[in-house]
């Protein structure tokens, strides 16, 4: 079995030396500042919560799953306890308003949470964070008694939420849903329809669960424009705030799926159920793209979490497992064969993983610091840029991270050989559970679309640009340093904004030209940004060492940065390729040829 | 839940009007000719038998698993019926020598049958694919009296064979084994240790199960020249071949596993176990390579098929699922929303699949039909010739077919979305079927390290040269027709000759560097010898409509080979800078940096 431990020094060496964070938080209008102390205290606890409370569940959870009894939901032996711990911890309020009993921190500090609770046990972790993006909801588009009814038992982590969406005609075409909501005279309205897929969609582990529910009202218009959001909570709520009687929502089923099978994803039925409007009739889209946002940012750490889970249990594996001799002569002539990380193909997975883990940490937390950019400071051109900024980088930390994820777990499990398919070892839970990563809040196609058609050509490129000065700043003050990685991050930055110009032109006169490049392009810019990082990190690391000496840990920083720019980057010309030959080798087949 | 179809037409276009079969089997020295008429009839009957018998308990068997009951397994239900059928088809003996009891069919039709069974039913074509390699070690090592004594029954299909090669702490370092073989003085030696991941290690499907068995005699040579390999019945056998007693051989335990969960992986205990030595003492190794070769060849068919019926799948899913209109405007306007293979994305995965799927199928067929010019040819240099190349082309077909497989899987999962990552529709047990194929019978890194070091290096290129001449052929003869494409195919074919001088002129100073190519130098090779597979159908597919007009099946393999050569081939680049970046990347990093 693996043992995690919270990358407490990769991710301070990110947050301090590479992001300036403490700068960072200084700056923020919160109610109270962030310190360094503060910060490191929250991961010091978020750690031991991590390792002590959930990694130890985290397979069990896998191999007991979820049980529907009686119209209940029983989560696996333990979970409850964990999530005692968690309200007891204080970890629900964390970012909540303090208005509504939330502790006010900035939404960056719950992505560093969620990566550490996710690396542990991510089907627990969905428990809290289905919440967490019910609670941003509300905030933003609930009416003041709404927010006050709900909000602070979320906040205590009493009641937990939902987001139902999909329904099984309507999954990436949320438009078709049909899901109905029908006006009581009382003000509310009655739910009638079935959603699957709802993650965290009923448990045993707080006392009610508020469902954020997508319906139609009669007579709305076809297609997203008619679809309104509605606060449906399993028990409902008295005046004082007490749980009155139980609302007419039931659990159809928990699905059978190939991992995260310690959360309970759940086909839901409504029936004339109770439910309460939120934001403005018809406008249910654009508040369900309220939780949908923050939901994609923390996808991707879901994959970030699981990356950096596999990739310590395969390196712990490949510093222990012995089996055959170096190509240079034997290494520890003591034992009857080496460690396999003397393997150059060994060290190619294992550099894989941390080049790509750590490279997509660098990213997620630098959208995270931009996310508290865009809620603390005086509106204005700053804010609007970092919220700019968020928008391109959410899809972008969303699908690479999850595709990125994916392979690297995949190497883990390479590493672990035969035993990494055996259950015992955990490795092959990581990639079960992380396949879903790929697919849920929008799956990898649908985050393509998004960047390249909404986040770049719709904004005329204008937040690209404002990433490539960004990168020819850093390759500008990293000539001397490192030259020839300096060369091709600026390089890099030149052709992806000729790529995208040429793209966005193709698609001025044929739409379907966006499509075909959709993928690649998000892949390419995925390798492109972190090239940039890791550029960020090894000048970072090379800094550190001129004032602190050599250091294993900073000179790991900066091999990582060369296999990363001599090995892992040339992948963007693959993609490049693909995106320059454009529809015609996907468009012109006929269905029937298939 | 998917259903299969056997590919017969895709079969057939590459048997008759690419490959040459007709030609190929007139050309062996066979005690009965196979005929068009009869290699038809032998794929028309197993695709019934796949599709009818073994598909249907494809999903069954892998939800209820294998059981063990007081020392015996059980196989899922009807596992045991569809084997009763199968010997009663005569399937076992298919390719068995006729003087005991086979039908001497070439192997290569073997191949055929097994991707069409693999793709119906993985776990439980292991059963007689485990069987069909201990059959060909006894053919070739075995005494006369020995395979007079265990060869027919197995031809019969009443008994079933394994080979037990790893140990907890000897995979991929087969020489670190310890089960230890003490001479009786019967002749026989007692055989004491414990094998792990035994495949088809026991079940309730046939009489008597003959393991395969990797032992060291006393005062062996310590590694792999001190193996020697073992026929170990479960039950004796009398000399009359009637069954004696049961053997010390028992089921320590049912592996759990991340797939294949229909076939029985178990740890075996041999405790002082009755074994005959089959072929010289400490030869093991050499034996051993007689069931390995022939069985990686059959895990990358494993590959292939686990492929072609996700593609299937998803395939047929993405005519049927509606979701989003066109990027180009509706297609179904009576409908909701279109079906998602107008969605350039799906198609770019269906293209994928449906490039690596025939690709690796004209690959692997390829192999094949050299497998037969292997053995059924009057010694000389062609038949040498045709030996080498199979074992040029093993390490390409067993590692690239599974990764291509791997990916193959994945996407269509995606293409499914939400519902893919739920059991009922079939694909998320593709994926977990497929992962252990990169990884037993030698991973994808012990296959590089073979095709570069034994089988390019050691060889001085001779075979690799052999091909190149055939891919130059084939850019020649297709220059008029497909001219781009001949002209990649061209420059490949010399990048790869010149590509495989530099790293065989690095890895004379330093045999690092060999490993340190090694995956990047398979897969780019697996590209390469696709390209020319495409640019072979591609031809076939413009003669065959130049005789019997427009066809959107041959259309497809022009469109299919034209998205192979515009969006798949540029995969070769990025191999090739990973190649050129040497081992400096891998090698510099400390084990304590990582």
């Amino acid at each position: 079995m693996a043992h995690y431990k919270a990358p407490l020094r990769d991710i301070q060496f990110l947050l301090y030396q590479v992001l300036g964070a403490e700068h960072h938080y200084a700056s923020l209008n919160t109610s109270e500042t962030v310190t360094r102390d503060l910060l490191d205290a929250v991961l010091d606890e978020a750690a031991k919560f991590a390792e002590n409370e959930l990694a130890p569940l985290n397979r069990s959870g896998d191999e007991e799953g979820c049980e529907l009894d009686n119209g209940r939901v029983r989560s696996p032996k333990g979970f409850r306890e964990a999530y005692q711990a968690y309200t007891e911890g204080g970890w629900p309020s964390m970012t909540g308003d303090p208005q509504y009993d939330g502790q006010g921190l900035p939404h960056s500090v719950s992505m560093f949470v969620t990566e550490l609770i996710t690396s542990a046990n991510m089907a627990w972790t969905l428990y809290p964070e289905l919440s967490h993006g019910a609670m941003n909801a509300l905030m933003v588009h609930g009416s003041a008694e709404q927010k006050q009814r709900f909000l602070p038992p979320m906040n205590r982590g009493e009641w937990t939420g939902t987001m139902c969406l999909t329904e099984a005609h309507a999954g990436s075409d949320v438009g078709l849903l049909r899901t109905k909501a029908e006006p009581n005279a009382d003000g509310s309205y009655a739910i009638s329809g079935t959603k699957i897929f709802i993650s965290a969609g009923d448990h045993d582990m707080a006392e009610n669960i508020i469902h954020l529910v997508l319906a139609r009202l009669p007579d709305a218009p076809a297609g997203t424009k008619g679809i309104s959001l509605f606060i449906v909570p399993k028990f409902l709520v008295n005046e004082d705030g007490s749980l009155g009687e139980r609302n007419h929502v039931s659990v159809g089923a928990i699905e059978e799926k190939m991992g995260i099978h310690g959360n309970a994803t759940c086909v839901l039925n409504f029936e004339a159920a109770t439910g309460y409007l939120i934001g403005p009739e018809n406008q249910g889209m654009r508040c369900m793209f309220t939780m949908m946002n923050a939901a994609r940012l923390f996808v991707g750490v879901q994959g970030l979490g699981l990356m950096e889970a596999a990739f310590q249990a395969s390196r712990d594996y490949a510093k222990e497992r012995v089996q055959m001799r170096a190509l240079s002569g034997p290494k520890a002539p003591e034992e009857p064969a080496d460690p396999i990380i003397v393997h150059p193909d060994v060290r190619r997975m294992l550099l894989t993983q941390k080049a790509l883990t750590e490279g997509s940490r660098a990213l997620a937390y630098y959208a995270g610091l931009h996310t508290d950019l865009a809620e603390f400071q005086e509106a204005g051109e700053q804010r609007q840029q970092a919220d700019a900024m968020v928008d391109f980088l959410t899809p972008i930390v969303k699908a690479f991270l999850t595709e990125a994820g994916f392979e690297s777990v995949n190497h883990a499990l390479q590493i672990f050989g035969g035993h990494g398919f055996i259950r015992e070892t955990g490795v092959e839970q990581y990639v079960r559970d992380c396949r879903i990563t790929l697919i849920y809040e929008g799956t990898t196609q649908i985050q393509a679309l998004d960047l390249i058609g909404r986040k770049v050509v719709m904004n005329q490129g204008a937040t690209l640009l404002k990433f490539i000065e960004k990168m020819n700043a850093c390759a500008e003050s990293a000539k001397q340093a490192f030259p020839e990685h300096a060369h091709k991050l600026s390089m890099l930055a030149s052709e992806w904004g000729e790529m995208t110009m040429a793209i966005a032109a193709r698609a001025q006169e044929d739409p379907e030209e966006l499509g075909a490049a959709a993928v690649d392009y998000l892949m390419y810019s995925g390798y492109a940004v972190l090239a940039h990082f890791w550029l960020e990190m090894a000048v970072a690391a090379r800094q550190a060492m001129e004032s602190q000496g050599e250091d294993p840990y900073l000179a790991g920083k900066i091999e990582t940065a060369n296999f990363y720019f001599q090995r892992l980057l040339p992948r963007t010309g693959m993609h490049k390729a693909a995106i320059e030959a454009g529809k015609a080798p996907l468009m012109d087949i006929a269905s029937d040829s298939f």
